[in-house]
């Protein structure tokens, strides 16, 4: 009745769409964002610039920047009645699912959810990009019991959201390197939770519709919250002395080293490599240095061991000592990911909707066939 | 730099998992649920039984139907100050945004949402299940200004939605109408909310993260959205004299007919032909026989005219009647089949987390390469 197909499984090496935005060349670990090497916008550009660059397929002329940027900063105020509503929320919850619930929450404000042409998309988009930082920013100050700190429009994306968080003015360094995170997370490829929004967006749905099922998606462990997973280790770790044991131990129980090996990347992911200098500076400035001292003596046993192997460190390795020395509690890490990722997201929604074809795989069946209903008494 | 594959656009002919709960013959017209024909399903099981024949692979005997139930049946309460929070909420708001939050929300108050064991997952998804009709009638009756009724732990599944909605006792026929349509539209295959669900869920994520991406995939017209489009279509028709005119100009034009043709179904869907004389009976029992007529003609006209393509009736052809036959407002039409499906997405979330890989397909890049980063005055 049935006949056997190969099965793609977790579509291992199937190619399921164009994109014009990002390119992985894992085996030599090169990722450009519409051509332009990683390194060259971390080092040069900002997220607001990295945005418009991936959603427009170019870099703006100062006009435009100025435009979008300020387009940008009009959206950063949350909807009428939202701080309220944030505030009922339960203190324990998680920040992944807080955040998922309130983007998903803002389509209700949306007199026109459901528009899908290039520009609504991409208004929705801005939308959604421009208050997420408040939401989270919202949700931890309620959790830990703050006022909400409105946002300013006067800063940069990063500025604001460090702003927002911790009611003072974040030095010009913090700025910077959050920044930069923003900049090295925003696109890569068809990644899973991009996956996911193409996907959802694919039967005609709407943006918040796919940008809520993304950030599901990218709180997964073997996806965005393995940043997190991360910085348990070193945690786990007592000091530097301990490192070799501790990472030896792992390997010879087979365990999964947290923030090493790519589905991708067969080499060091270009991006770990931009974190590292990062996150050096950062843990010498803020007294952290042996937390840096102890990822990179990972990294060298790692590379001893594993590198014939194709392991190295990935993005998640060094932006996890990063975000810790910025001052954010473990579980943000993963909606830092998310809110440079919603640019990535939004990017790939209008790419997708502009030569749609609804995702329809097939899957094998492996169940028995013409199975009578028996009856209850006969069970 | 980079090499050209073949692009599974839309993954159509792509099988990308295996699956022990529904099997679909395309070409035959053929749905079993676990070996079972979904007509024998229709006509003898209920909602409650067919979601435990889908997760367990077998008919439960007596005492394991009624602890599933009771156990369903405990879920029905909505958690602590939810009923609050709908009130809140816009009047406006559309019902498929709103359950895709609010499915969200559940996380929230659940002390370990990303609990990933079978009993953990499906303990969630029971409790999802439960409470979604609460979730779904509670904000309608808000919208109407109504006062929530609180759910009936004495009545099924579906006599207890039709209760809540409408706080009144529901006609025998009408809930067994009900039944039908959750025991129809429970699972098919790997339908593009299904796989968004089990996409999700292979980063390891949790089961309120791949429900809500699965609820917003299912809110767009190419998929659940569809059955809201073919009533939109009978109310444009005046009179069951109009039908020929109206098709046949819709054909000429080369329009869609909303309710017809489907990717996998090259023959008339099964789950059309059991709703077929369930709307037949419905629309004579509550006067709304001339729908009945309409839908009928249209379906002889589209036989005549595109039958020799493989274009027939789908599931939303009828379940389009067959919702207005029971009082329901155009926009809970993708709601119920948010509902039902509910328990074929769980599922395959139970399933897929038995034997896990992550998807992570390929892009295409198709953009420039080795593009310098032009400082902003050179632009």
């Amino acid at each position: 009745m049935s006949t056997t197909s190969t099965i793609a499984k977790g579509l291992d090496g199937i190619v399921a769409a164009e994109t014009e935005m990002s390119y992985i060349d894992g085996i030599n670990g090169i990722l450009e964002y519409v051509g332009i090497r990683i390194g060259d916008l971390s080092s040069n550009s900002t997220f607001e610039e990295t945005v418009f660059l991936l959603w427009n397929r170019r870099l703006p002329n100062a006009s435009e920047l100025s435009a979008f940027v300020n387009e940008l900063r009009a959206a950063y105020a949350l909807p009428e009645g939202m701080v309220e509503r944030i505030g009922q929320l339960p203190k324990d919850a998680l920040p992944m699912h807080v955040l998922r619930t309130l983007v998903s929450e803002l389509a209700l404000s949306d007199p026109n959810p459901n528009d899908n042409n290039t520009k609504a998309a991409q208004a929705k988009a801005v939308r959604i990009l421009g208050c997420a930082p408040a939401l989270v920013a919202c949700f931890d100050r309620h959790r830990r019991g703050l006022e909400f700190v409105a946002p300013d429009p006067q800063r940069s994306f990063a500025s604001n959201f460090l702003y927002m968080l911790n009611g003072s003015d974040p030095t010009e360094t913090m700025v910077r390197a959050f920044d930069i995170c923003m900049i090295l997370h925003a696109d890569h490829g068809l990644n899973n939770s991009t996956f996911a929004a193409r996907v959802i967006i694919s039967t005609l749905s709407d943006v918040y519709s796919a940008l809520t099922g993304a950030i599901g998606s990218l709180r997964g462990p073997l996806h965005g919250g393995a940043n997190e997973g991360v910085m348990h280790m070193l945690n786990e770790i007592p000091s530097v002395d301990d490192v070799e044991s501790y990472i030896m131990g792992k390997i010879q129980r087979k365990e999964k080293i947290m923030g090493f090996g790519h589905r991708i990347y067969k080499a060091k992911d270009p991006r770990a490599t931009d974190l590292q200098s990062l996150a050096r500076k950062l843990a010498e400035d803020t007294g952290n240095a042996d937390l840096y001292e102890k990822s990179s003596r990972i990294e060298q046993i790692m590379e001893r061991e594993l590198a014939h192997r194709g392991i190295y460190p990935n993005v998640d390795f060094y932006s996890a000592t990063t975000y810790f020395c910025i001052g954010l509690k473990l579980d943000l890490f993963t909606p830092m990911f998310a809110l440079s990722r919603l640019g990535g997201w939004s990017g790939h929604i209008i790419e997708q909707l502009s030569d749609n074809r609804l995702f329809r795989p097939k899957a094998q069946y492996v169940g028995p066939h013409d199975v009578p209903y028996t009856p209850m008494d006969n069970r």
